[in-house]
């Protein structure tokens, strides 16, 4: 395999003549902030553009986007944005780039249209899109584009090919081989065989699964276990899932009309999107299914189904609320809460902190820990040797992934018989150049970590997450040293304020011995500027606590003349 | 079931002479913390005494240990304490309850005595020890003890069962039903049943995978995924996993000597367990397979195999520090590692990302995800349900697990024929009183988390952790104010000091509006005393600050006259 490793590389040259250049910003050494940015004479197409959600080391983040440094330069080169689904990490960041330019087309299929365009209304943008289906072609610009139908989590999931003088390039977007999917739109195989026997020169193969041995389990395989829960609950049902996943709310749905009961949507991502779906068409609602969450209150409770946001364990959503107690929905003794919903890695403490709450308020809870409700959108390792086995792709790039499916994904690709050294595990920011059939590692681009807080794009740096963490764990000092300008001594000991810091009379001592040495070893008469000073007293209150601390906190310091 | 969900229980009435008190202090509502705490005829008797590992939400905290205030004035009325078996989270506390009364009897298995006598030699104190085996019996005051094999992640685990005039109590510590372990030593079902035809009153059972449906596999189940690593590795192996668990050390020796290669061992609590388990005998060391880490350098690559800490992600331990490159031995292309050890829920993101930087300089990671290289140390649903079934006992309360884990351990034991009634749920803090064959909730003493913090217990408290969550979200904004005494005004405008915190220059003027404001409404002539107006500057800049940043960070404000 064609690796990077923890190799050093440098811009890529300008790219040559009817070479084609494909350039991830994001999604390869994450699950997340997807986009791949394409170049070809001069002119570039990008393929999904999402959101990330931050990791305990990166607090107070709301959203992560991929870097745009490489392309800020050229977004009148943009010929248009094609987007695969509608999921956030690969709409979220749509808002981001076409604020600086709303012109830029926006290519995708009905649904993922609905869903972006409900985004960008929030951010007060009207983007120019164009609405293409499974089959289609179009032209953007120097790039040809054909759609494929493939299967995912959300409906009307899209692959694109990507024709250029310099080759075909089939990227799958999220997706996964379910033979029997609820809407019965399947993955379209002949399709990808149809491209695979015209040549496809490089696969870029969604490896979010490639770990996975084996196949994923069909949609439909989950019937049995929601219908259980819909047969035996005593009391009201609250379902908890993602607000985009239309097939799972509709098995939801079709389970709830069985059995009799009416369903409530609660959320305002759940009620939003279940609305699109339902006027558009995906999501299929009996007559009389649905009603106002607040009708509900008045139905007896072994007719009642809730369907909300919150299964992650998002803090602020309605299920959080409702085991925290503080919902208008008050959770009894025989309600059944049904979380059919993934577990995202990085969300359990949170998702089973909540599971506690419930079961401790009398709910019992129906998740995939212990009943098959759930399966993933994503194909295994299985299915993913079947679509190299289809398509015979001359070179492959594993994408959507952290390393560690990049490589397992970059594995199989072997396994299922492309060359080792056609197999290219990169990362965001490396630039692969396809030339007469051969992709060739060229060199990298910026591709940082964005961070988005409170609607401002990159004021959070990574030196914010170091005070951040740093404060997290040891809390802050702040001290006021007052000095006597005359004499450079302190005219009185430093006053201290803690919070979150545990420090003892002993290391507070030590602190002020450090400064008063400090100061008296600046040169008499020859003060410092203002902001020195305060520099040299934080760095002796550090010295002084080193050692006599268990944690070391952020030391704020203010100096003021006596 | 009995439950006691979020009631408001008192403190519980003296106990009736005769009667049994069982009142668990840690291990009920977390994994972790494990202590129970048993009353009869005045006297006490603690089974276990561990350290729960800090979530997310307690940063900066080293461990968290049971809360000892409802037995600190009775530390003279503890006959002993029994400790199951050697992990931390039964052994971890015993050094802080020991540190008042340092000559409590410890009563516990050779190879647990040892680990504790270890943790205790680094706290100074040298405890009066007990050692028993499996089939021993003792008399502790008026507790009558008998203690069963029991097999577990670590050897020479014992179930207590504890007889008084008030019934018998089977407490079965941490324990699987492994039919085929290394060391041959099996859960003594036997032992079990005769218990149970003596009649077990009261039952504690270890919950942790109660909700895992089946049964758990065989540690030598491991074997192959073990040894094929050991086949198939080109370089050198690393292996991480946890410093206690022996029996999984043994397969990768013999894994090891099989395969032709050397062993070291890295790490601290690596090297001092197993020296102690080999001169036990409880590790069978094959003659010169052993070698110093730093002697490993001069074999050959595929002779060498290293045994590290670290399998849980924990920054400092052997395996981070080499995934981040910072360790003297220095990963490379053709190494495998192997994580023979289980993923704790909440390390997730911790070790995805080691694995991650490990494939990122190029080894080969082999883990649970991956391969069959971990099975669980505790028993599922089926041997539970076997252990019911077998014991018969007349009350069951669940033990050791999260409330999602005890619930499903009380339904399992109404399954197996255990009268619903006779199911206690409880959580830490909780009394049961077992008087004439009959188990009741009696009440609840505190039993708060107790954080130790660089070795001082308690001085962290929930404060201290709420502000260190509010720093790690927002960041710190430091505030000086000159005051002019006369007038009670801003002499100067505020001065402002962020850390972590974003905040715009719009929210810092409405700071500064509002704290002069706020000084303006101070009654003339009749300030308050300095403090007081730190306090109030604290606030006017926290309304200033409202709703102006994304993130409200945690405000120090010092008054200085001007």
């Amino acid at each position: 395999m064609q690796t990077v490793h923890d190799r050093r590389l440098t811009a890529p040259k300008p790219l040559r003549k009817g070479a084609l250049r494909i350039t991830p910003l994001g999604g390869l050494g994450e699950i997340g902030r997807n986009m791949t940015v394409f170049e070809h004479a001069g002119r570039l197409l990008v393929v999904d553009c999402g959101v990330l959600f931050p990791e305990d080391h990166q607090p107070g983040v709301d959203v992560i986007i991929p870097d745009f440094a490489s392309i800020k330069d050229r977004l009148h080169d943009i010929e248009a944005i094609v987007l695969t689904h509608g999921h956030e990490d690969h709409i979220g960041g749509v808002p981001y780039l076409l604020r600086d330019r709303p012109d830029i087309p926006v290519i995708g299929s009905e649904l993922t249209l609905a869903f972006v365009s409900a985004k960008l209304t929030e951010h007060k943008i009207v983007p120019k899109t164009v609405r293409v289906e499974a089959g289609d072609t179009h032209t953007a610009g120097p790039f040809g584009l054909e759609f494929v139908a493939v299967n995912h989590s959300i409906p009307d999931g899209l692959a694109v090919a990507v024709r250029t003088s310099a080759g075909l390039v089939l990227v799958t977007g999220d997706f996964k081989m379910d033979q029997f999917p609820l809407d019965d739109r399947l993955t379209d195989l002949p399709h990808f065989a149809r491209l695979g026997d015209e040549g496809v020169d490089l696969f870029l193969v969604d490896s979010t699964n490639a770990e996975v041995p084996g196949f994923t389990m069909s949609e439909r395989d989950l019937a049995p276990a929601i219908d259980q829960v819909f047969a035996t609950a005593p009391g009201r049902i609250i379902v908890s899932s993602f607000a985009s996943h239309v097939h799972r709310i509709q098995q939801i749905l079709d389970s709830a009309h069985a059995a009799g009961r009416k369903v409530g949507f609660v959320g305002r991502s759940m009620v939003r999107n279940m609305g699109i779906a339902k006027d558009l068409g995906y999501l299929k609602v009996p007559d009389g299914l649905l009603v106002e969450a607040s009708a509900l209150d008045k139905l007896p409770a072994g007719r009642v189904t809730l369907v909300c946001t919150g299964s992650q364990g998002e803090p602020m959503a309605a299920l959080s609320r409702m085991a925290n107690g503080d919902h208008q929905i008050r959770l009894a003794e025989g309600d059944t809460v049904l979380l059919a919903s993934s577990l995202i890695p990085g969300n359990e403490t949170a998702i089973y902190g909540v599971i506690n709450k419930l079961t401790e308020r009398g709910a019992r809870v129906v998740h995939k820990g212990n009943a098959k409700v759930h399966v993933s959108g994503h194909a295994s390792a299985g299915e993913l040797t079947y679509c190299y086995r289809i398509v015979r792709p001359r070179n492959v790039m594993p994408y959507h992934g952290e390393s560690k499916h990049l490589h397992a994904n970059g594995a199989l690709a072997v396994a299922a018989g492309v060359p080792d050294e056609n197999v290219l595990v990169v990362r965001d920011g490396v630039s692969v150049d396809l030339e007469r059939g051969k992709a060739t590692i060229v060199g990298a681009v910026p591709a940082d970590m964005v961070y988005v807080e409170g609607g401002v794009v990159g004021r959070a740096t990574e030196e914010t997450l170091r005070d951040r963490r740093m404060l997290r764990d040891g809390g802050v000092l702040t001290v006021l040293a007052l000095v006597d300008p005359a004499t450079n001594r302190l005219a009185e000991p430093l006053e201290f304020i803690a919070r979150g810091a545990l420090i003892d009379d002993q290391a507070l001592e030590a602190a002020n011995r450090e400064v008063e040495k400090a100061l008296a070893a600046l040169p008499a008469g020859n003060r410092s500027e203002a902001a020195d000073l305060d520099e040299t007293v934080r760095r002796a209150v550090m010295r002084g606590l080193r050692r006599r601390t268990a944690r070391e906190p952020v030391v704020v310091a203010l100096v003021m003349d006596a």
